[in-house]
């Protein structure tokens, strides 16, 4: 911050000079008093630079009829899930009035290693969505994933000078952590020593474990879906992300969080969110009006949308209505129906009713080809699919992304519902398949694949053969990545995600077209109506999931961790 | 902090080795849940490495019937207004539950500048209590102030690399701040810029001043006295210090903050904190007890005292009995009572009805020569105290640190309570030496002098002729600082300053009985009962309070922002 910058500003808080945006006549939620409080609110240079008195602006809104909030925050999220490009994400979100989103680029990370970091910095600068991260953590995700890359604490540490970077993102190996791992403490003190935050991830660590994560630093939790275990952790001081989004929702159980004592400590995070959702349901603003209809008064839902994220993360000016604070404000109908009207950021009118010109981010030329170049592999036939003897038997099971130890089977049996499942390394040439079988699914012909398959992201394949499996990583290969669906050799819907195999290059529009056409075609080929045919396929090779998982060297049963064939 | 330390915590948190020291069956304040809470309470290496689960100590301390609090914390002190050394001070306020304070040595900076600040860094390291530190902001306190030194942004922005320091103390300057003064502004944005906290300074600042002076970044105020000031203070923004001290007690204004929404944006802060005051009342505890007996919810009250503090000033370990945060702890009877029973300091008993052993801070002995010998003034004579004609005569308000104008007098007039005051400048061999007249005071005989004289720190002097006050300035010098009584020339009473003319080399205990002494001797002169005889004389000479001060140079009117003569 210069002199002159900040003189500025305080010529216009005094009135020496018009502020370049006034709201007028504005209702506000002044998250201090935690009141709605009246008043024109005065804009310079991006921030908030007088609120209550009366200001004249170059330009003025009159604010009658409307509320003032502070922009919306995400705590939490991975935005390579939304599965289109961070300037795409921000063309969907802003509408919905979110103003800042914290991300965790470990999906990119899991396929680029640093350099998706990278990427994804690149890719979100100057956006009219303050985009910050956090440095994954945990790539891979365990000893037996073969991802793109590895990243030690002295990969990641560099990062802690780029601004835009707050922490170290969720420390998803709890054990490695409460087990003093090298690794991971080097990575927990180098997160403290440059004073970052550390996201946490540890669905229902108990007592001491809990503590000894706690002492690492570790002051927040988005894995709750249970009101006692995130009491217990409010208790030993983590601020408690609500996270309600694609694959999770947890507003619900933890909404007596935002109806007691330590609402101020509970923030909102999605976590995933894919374009269907995004569309239908919103962002931020959802959670706080579900929450809402769940009972919680509309300011702390604000709060929680708001100041209490801005708080955790040390984000000193975002987050309030107040002078000196960022001019980041979300203006709704009415904190019931909480409809966003009007969306600004850093002092700018980004959505009215209609979304302002984005500029897409230039990425660099070197790190762009990177990107759109993550499929090491040769063309598979089917031969690479068949596996001498029975294999294990995956169970699916509706709504859920556990699975069961079925035994094992033969083979595909169509009538049966056993069906093959592989998963197929794509980053370096190792010619690994994994291969087993699994029920549950409901394919009667043809074959899906997938390069969205957590945490690796390697090519993930169900199919009623080995003809059609090998035609569906074929045809994913020829696509650079994406979803598709194929039957009788032939492609019927794919789902182009050419950037590191997980994001697309189009709106979220027409990705979220292609994706309802794949879902539609997996369908029409039989795929059970209680499983979303791809979201549960993804995570079918993360091995910290129970029961049995397909890794690129074979089935692994993760109750037992051990590969099982 | 290393890996290896921190592991050493995990592993204690984790039981796998023995906690240093265990609190078992405490009863605890949880300040996130805003509870009490039963548990044991595990300490190693000066860090809560858990609690709510058994643990074994290599010491172990019983807690029942006892209440753990975190350690509290003073949000706004200039410790030398204790007239002793810090490590004297920590011996006085360690047993009442102290262990966190943050200091703006603003009166020594004004003495001996940056070396000043260097000297109560060195003065404060390694204490049983922590000294944090805000750089002060407006040395000398205007352009009229004949002071030690003036401190420039570029002086004392390289103190931002200290680890002690917080950010920067009070701007006092208001004025130039909403102004856009360039010193001040870049004062102001060093700050920020080194992402540290602005304590403000303000009272009754208005509308669009306050709306100036919080863009700048300040974000605390420790100046209402009045409720509806605070109000609107916290509803743009700032933190309000509920400051109970000795000069100003504004606790029973503001105890309704404590009762409201608004209340976890208050912190306690006692600013000057005298000699008796300490012996007799106590300090942050102190203020919990009477907030307590003022209605306020003990945890609430709790709260202000400790997390409150430690959230503003980014002390992101401090405040909380939770895993990972310092163990400092504060142990009372009863949250009701609030009588300190044991006190812990970095996982360190440093008070258990007994205080530790204290090391003396060793200072650098270049730094600590220069603080002994800040007199820098020849012996004086009756002469110098002669002025012609009529001089303007300032009326002493009991009870008051404001003055009344009350026009002009020929000269001293015993019977009429009209007496002699100087300011003679002791910084630079000046010789400048400005007089006036007062009443309201009330000496009959004698002359007493202070070398406590806000902001400067020069000689106030008030005598019943020249002679005695000759006298009392040359014994004074004699001192090398200090508070004086004189009668028949003879000194009757003296304490000595020695350390920048501002503080004792003896305990506080000493300090009081001399301090007591010289008092008595005043009084016994016949000042009278309602004024503090060397307390309300040492802001006469502070030209940012009405209506007239004396400065080096002559008698100053405030109001009318010019010497009178």
């Amino acid at each position: 911050m210069t002199v002159s910058d900040k003189s500025r500003q305080i010529r216009a808080a005094m009135r020496q000079e018009k502020a370049e945006l006034v709201l007028k006549n504005a209702s506000f939620v002044n998250v201090f008093t935690k009141e709605l409080m009246k008043g024109d609110i005065a804009i310079t240079d991006g921030v908030i630079v007088g609120i209550c008195e009366d200001y004249e602006g170059v330009k003025e809104l009159d604010m009658q009829g409307k509320v003032v909030c502070p922009g919306l925050i995400d705590g939490h999220i991975h935005l390579e899930s939304a599965a289109v490009m961070p300037v795409e994400f921000a063309r969907a979100v802003v509408p919905h009035g979110t103003t800042t989103v914290v991300t965790d680029p470990h999906e990119i990370a899991n396929v680029m290693g640093t350099d998706g970091i990278r990427y994804m910095l690149e890719a979100s600068e100057g956006l009219p969505l303050d985009v910050r991260f956090m440095l994954p953590s945990c790539v891979p995700a365990t000893p037996f994933d073969e991802g793109g890359a590895a990243l030690k604490a002295e990969d990641i540490e560099p990062f802690y000078q780029e601004d835009r970077v707050l922490g170290l993102a969720e420390l998803m190996n709890y054990v490695g952590c409460v087990q003093q791992d090298e690794d991971v403490m080097k990575k927990v003190t180098d997160a403290v020593n440059h004073g970052k935050i550390l996201d946490g991830h540890a669905p229902f660590l108990p007592g001491a474990e809990l503590n000894a994560y706690v002492t690492a630093g570790v002051y927040s939790d988005h894995e709750c879906s249970d009101l006692e275990d995130a009491k217990q952790k409010l208790a030993k001081g983590q601020y408690i992300m609500i996270r309600e989004g694609t694959a999770a929702q947890n507003l619900k159980a933890l909404l007596p969080l935002l109806m007691s004592k330590t609402a101020d400590r509970c923030m909102f995070a999605t976590d995933d969110k894919h374009p269907s959702d995004l569309l239908t349901k919103g962002h931020i603003d959802y959670i706080i009006r579900e929450a809402v209809k769940g009972g919680v008064d509309p300011i702390t839902a604000v709060c929680a949308g708001t100041c209490h994220a801005a708080r955790y993360f040390n984000m000193k000016t975002k987050g309030a209505i107040a002078p000196g604070y960022d001019a980041d404000l979300t203006i709704v109908d009415s904190l019931e129906s909480f409809q966003v009207q009007t969306v600004i950021q850093h002092g700018q009118i980004v959505f009215d009713g209609q979304l302002c010109d984005i500029k897409t981010p230039v990425i660099d030329s070197e790190l762009s080809r990177e990107a759109l170049d993550t499929f090491h592999l040769d063309r598979v036939s089917a031969s690479d699919f068949l596996k001498e003897g029975s294999l294990p038997l995956i169970g699916m099971i509706p709504g859920e992304i556990v699975s069961k130890n079925c035994g094992y089977a033969d083979g595909v049996d169509i009538s049966k519902d056993i069906l093959k499942i592989a998963v197929v390394e794509r980053h370096h040439h190792t010619g690994h398949v994994g291969i087993g079988l699994i029920t549950g699914y409901g394919l009667q012909a043809g074959a899906v694949a997938t390069s969205i398959a957590h945490d690796s992201h390697n090519i993930i394949v169900i199919g009623t053969s080995e003809e059609e499996m090998a035609a569906a990583v074929n045809a994913l290969i020829e696509l650079k990545g994406g979803i598709v669906v194929v039957k009788d050799g032939e492609l019927v819907a794919g789902l182009p995600l050419p950037v590191a195999g997980l994001m697309s290059t189009v709106s979220l529009e027409d990705t979220n077209r292609m994706l309802d056409e794949v879902k539609e075609q997996a369908y029409l080929l039989g795929v059970q109506h209680e499983i979303d045919p791809f979201m549960t396929l993804s995570f079918m090779s993360l091995p910290v999931i129970p029961s049995l998982r397909v890794l690129t060297q074979g089935v692994f049963d993760v109750d037992a961790w051990k590969y099982l064939c």
